[in-house]
């Protein structure tokens, strides 16, 4: 603590990432990336950019990104905002349209950069528990607030709402912003882009670190009325007027444009995911209904921070959580076909099955 | 203004920067790029780093480029802070170490952001008036502060303080933190940088935009006491734990290595100017003693506004401020030999000489 830190400083208590081990053969499933590479078309766009060019100054507005994201959307680039990943997106979000009088609401289990958020920016927040099989009840939400945010599907249970659900969470709250952060929307659940034209107060957060394989570029976006956009791009241009170098626009434009790559990545993972599922329920696993790239499992009768350590002396990484209600949970990400075999084989030799 | 903006959103101007112009065969010497590509090292550690790695997150702490920046200065790891361009490091530095009771002090004439971050955390301050010769007197920061920032050569004029200057400053100013932006210290001052180990309270902040060619990719440090850097590392981990994506960190890294690319481009750019300064004050033009890589000039018989009209019809761009007593200047960045010739006989032509 030093008396040059101001008071914001002193109080916050940062967000722990998940690890990001320098060790070789580690068959890492903690955090959630795509064990696919990036679309060919987006590496080689980077590719192609690397050049003298980079002594240049990036497009500070990114037109040519957000005519492709809205494109994919079928919305207006002004109702596009991007940053640097879906992190930087959320931090603008939590200043620009989530810091009133009223507490926010988010789920007591959800994200756990939310309440890192509401330190960093003085947002008041109140959560609202998961009901007992872990879901989000969207009526425990109609009730005065600042604002509501909520991951579609959730994190880290997978856990989704479907688009009626939104709509009628939406049309209960229509006095503050509802946000709703499709991180992992891609593996299996309906976007709330398709509402964003109906709900001024709408805004849909989403990110290439998932679905398009590009969590090493750092490029998130906000769907929304261009209202809402607008006070996000007043916050970013008293932050940092180039958000984006010139090489994550070029690939993330280049990802978003190749559908049929990510159509059929993302359908591999979730193939993955429903495989996974059986096997693990196979060995006793008690397995929520996840739409994510992760699933999230318990084993009766066995001590969730044991079983990710004996993991971990295999060479295999999930992620497990010291938080009351899912501390016997481990959040394992769907890898690859032979990643995925590799951890039901570990598993097994640890359960002795 | 949207009923959905926080008060924050309301209250803002944000900065608005450089033109980045989608026009070809212009000459663009208005956002201080540096006319030298970037360390041939530095494109070829980026491109051997567009892999199938990209699905990965980026190292969140950077520890690679933090050693290449540490080794460089004769500092530690710890002393080293990183971030998506100077514009993040310095928002970082307002909202964790100049956000306290009493105003901050810095220059009437100065970075222009600075206004606009003190709008987005609630930052009290108080300009200090540059003396007629548009220099900063250090003597005129010795008085009661929430500490003290300005540009070391100051922006836009290019007028630099030597670090003895500096040293006065420090020694006058014990109970606040001190910011040295040093933006543009590599054209022709000596760096803070030497001064970090004696002075706790000194943060100097700098670029990999302007002396290292890397303006597109984002890429900025600071490098202070090691409190210091813990309190902006915690504000970086309460906002995106991995603002630096993977090429970023690759590119700059190998940029920091090349030191022989880096004095010689420096010293082009230098010669470039001493030219460029002598050339103007032939033309009438009166030109503050820069330490850039711009010149910021008037002459007595022309309006600026008018000038930078003139130049842009014949695809020359530079920057005009619109504000109290630099009306009547142009900022020109330092192009190379070829541009500044242009430039000369343009204005030539435009002044009948």
């Amino acid at each position: 603590m030093s008396k040059y830190w101001s008071a914001v400083v002193r109080g916050l208590t940062p967000y722990v990432p998940g690890e990001q081990p320098k060790i070789a053969d580690l068959i890492k499933l903690n955090t959630n990336e795509n064990p696919y590479p990036p679309s060919p078309a987006a590496t080689a766009a980077i590719a192609a950019a690397v050049d003298g060019a980079l002594r240049l100054y990036p497009d500070p507005n990114a037109d040519t990104l957000k005519a492709a994201i809205a494109a994919h959307h079928g919305l207006k680039p002004a109702q596009v905002f991007v940053g640097n990943g879906s992190d930087e997106v959320l931090a603008f979000v939590f200043q620009g349209l989530l810091q009133h009088e009223q507490p926010i609401l988010f789920p007591d289990i959800t994200y756990s950069f939310y309440p890192v958020y509401c330190g960093l920016y003085g947002v008041q927040y109140k959560t609202v528990p998961l009901d007992e099989g872990f879901r989000i009840r969207v009526a425990d939400y109609a009730q005065p607030n600042g604002g509501v945010i909520l991951p579609n599907p959730n994190a880290p249970t997978g856990c989704l709402l479907s688009l009626e659900e939104i709509e009628t969470l939406l049309q209960a709250n229509t006095a503050s912003v509802v946000v709703i952060d499709e991180a992992y929307i891609d593996f299996g659940g309906a976007s709330a882009a398709a509402l964003v034209d109906r709900y001024p107060n709408l805004l849909v957060v989403q990110t290439f670190s998932k679905s398009r394989s590009l969590a090493g570029m750092r490029v998130g976006f906000a769907l929304g009325n261009a209202e809402l956009i607008d006070g996000l791009e007043r916050i970013k241009n008293s932050f940092n007027s180039y958000p984006l170098d010139r090489l994550a626009q070029a690939g993330a434009t280049a990802a978003m444009e190749d559908r049929a790559y990510f159509e059929q990545t993302r359908q591999a993972v979730i193939d993955s995911r429903e495989r996974l599922n059986d096997e693990l329920a196979a060995l006793g696993f008690e397995v929520l209904p996840s739409a994510a790239n992760f699933v999230f499992a318990r084993h009766p009768k066995r001590d969730a921070a044991q079983l990710a350590a004996s993991l971990r002396e295999r060479k295999i990484i999930v992620r497990h959580f010291k938080t009351a209600r899912i501390e016997q949970f481990l959040r394992i990400t769907i890898g690859t076909d032979e990643q995925c075999g590799a951890l039901v084989k570990a598993l097994k030799e640890i359960l002795g099955a």
